[in-house]
């Protein structure tokens, strides 16, 4: 268990990062941001920082031995990294998380072995395992990288009468999954956060919409019935038991219609704090952030209870210039991440609005 | 009117700097903290800071040329300091305000001159001065050294029948400022912010108990009639008004009765955020903190709405030992501030709780 004053080291310096270590320096804790961007935005709001590649093992070292404990603000820490940091200090969740969440298909082999639902989906090594996924899953479908993609990069749709392999080779041949199209109503999703002795706190599900593959708008409480937010709370406090997990975790999942009932399909975990969970800054009286630092930190959970009706706003590249409007809507939250580029696509902040009960 | 990226200069750096950063942070904004403590709470929460002394005109110099405009986070800022940074990039508040509020006696003559009631005072500048003094303003009474003094420091009471002298001397003969006591029901606080274009937001009336002389607790409503609160926050604004002033700024009031009708006396000017605003971080739309960003960025301010009853409790000293525990209970916010010693009477946290409305 942390002692206020301990320092907590993020790995990643994007606005994650940044927001995780605004809610650990109000907690009193000390953090230490490192990333190999050196224009990261969390370095703007801590006081130590590690610019540096996550393959340089004398700065990994250093940094090491400045924290008390390690975490993460993003799934795509090199296994390698979070290895070698393991050897010398915890990190939280831990590094087997990763070598899972990394691998959409490892995800999915190890969400169906909890006998949770997601799409259908088929591995693809080869042109002709395409064709036999296809044959599985149906069309149209979804062509995906094993590794390495978030926000629709990655990724290519295979439609029917159009050429799958050219779906095949903009992906330049690397290891795939194939996951079939879902019908669904809405996206949900369900921000969990499990302490280091095994309870497990879930804010409310979220409904969210996407633009561009990109989370557009969050809203709270999303349009479910209680029996499948119940439902969905449930697979995300599984998935965080089966993990052994401490921190917060995101659950992305599909609402589906089976006959005359709702369920839910999960279509992505997340293995940090999550778009989806910013509303919880301002919307409910613990934030995500506060809890996955509670939670490494050894601390015990708080339990979250949700402010009024919340939608929350991603301000996405030159939507941030809509700053100043934000500023004058009455009960809005601004949060502006401190970037400079608002390079389209590039999430430059949000906003969050707490309406009446 | 500052863009987003730009940064705020902040003079002192305690526990208000250190919140000031991180409501500056939220907003995109960056933050260059100058103190000359080397153990300063806020420097931990920002990227750049200056450690030097407040004569140092080397370092004020280069301070002010690295930031947008400056802001201070305490009023005891010295004269000169403020003038020098003045002279090379905007302060706000602006320094005028310091001169007034860092008197005891200038400032009350300002507050009587807005035709404000005060406790009864007289100037003491000599031993037979303080005998007209308590003819003036009675027994008992407590005298005060005219500059540099809170939470109790730099104080003595005057009772009945004991040596008023002996409180001259261990004044050290400075020049002083004897008040009359005053008989009030409660102490209340009016936090104020106003806008570079003049506008005036004030929060809720904030009752507050002492303990020793530092603020315990503030309450949310406070037990006033709402004409009384009315009262309260036009005096507020008509101060801020007449400093012409640009951030937050806090006024201490003493509730009292004349005859059947309450009225208030004005204790005190800070002008800056101030403790028993801290409530508003939690328990508000905005913070102080925000808004005093909003207003020394040139932003609009924020219409602040209360989220519930609210309390805030401080904690002291070695109380933050306590802070496991408030981790644990419903609601309960926590803010440590990262300061090492927990000497006795050293604000070192506090702790917001927001009840159902």
């Amino acid at each position: 268990m942390l002692k206020p004053g301990a320092t907590i080291g993020i790995l990643g310096g994007g606005q994650l990062g940044r927001m995780l270590a605004i809610a650990a320096q109000q907690l009193g804790l000390k953090v230490h941001i490192y990333s190999p961007d050196k224009d990261s935005c969390a370095f703007d709001v801590v006081h130590a920082f590690t610019c540096a590649a996550y393959e340089d093992e004398a700065a990994l070292g250093r940094f090491a031995g400045s924290v008390d404990v390690i975490t993460y603000e993003f799934e795509n820490v090199p296994a390698k990294t979070a290895a070698f940091l393991a050897k010398r200090k915890q990190v939280m969740p831990n590094p087997r998380v990763l070598e899972i969440t990394q691998d959409r298909l490892i995800e999915k082999n190890f969400i169906s072995e909890l006998k949770i639902g997601t799409a259908p989906y088929a591995s693809v090594h080869s042109a002709s395992q395409l064709a036999a996924g296809i044959e599985k899953v149906g069309l149209p479908a979804v062509l995906k990288t094993k590794q390495l993609g978030y926000d629709g990069k990655g990724q290519a749709k295979i439609a029917k009468g159009v050429d799958a392999n050219a779906a095949w080779r903009s992906l330049k041949n690397e290891p795939c999954i194939l996951e079939g199209f879902v019908n669904f109503e809405r996206e949900v999703s369900v921000i969990a956060a499990r302490s280091a002795d095994g309870k497990v706190e879930c804010f409310e599900v979220t409904e969210n919409e996407h633009r561009d593959h990109i989370l557009h708008l969050s809203k709270v409480p999303a349009k479910v019935s209680p029996a499948l937010a119940a439902e969905a709370r449930k697979i995300a406090t599984k998935i965080a038991k089966a993990f052994d997990y401490v921190g917060v975790l995101a659950v992305e999942m599909f609402v589906v219609r089976a006959g005359k009932k709702q369920t839910v399909l999960v279509n992505e975990i997340a293995p940090r704090v999550h778009n989806s969970g910013h509303w919880t800054i301002d919307g409910a009286t613990v934030s995500q952030f506060e809890q996955h630092i509670r939670a490494v930190a050894g601390w015990p959970l708080a339990k979250p209870v949700r402010l009024g009706r919340v939608e929350m706003t991603n301000l996405i590249g030159t939507e941030a210039n809509e700053a100043q409007h934000w500023l004058t809507v009455p009960g809005a939250s601004l949060h502006l991440y401190g970037k400079k580029d608002p390079r389209p696509g590039r999430k430059m902040g949000h906003v969050t609005r707490v309406f009446g009960k």
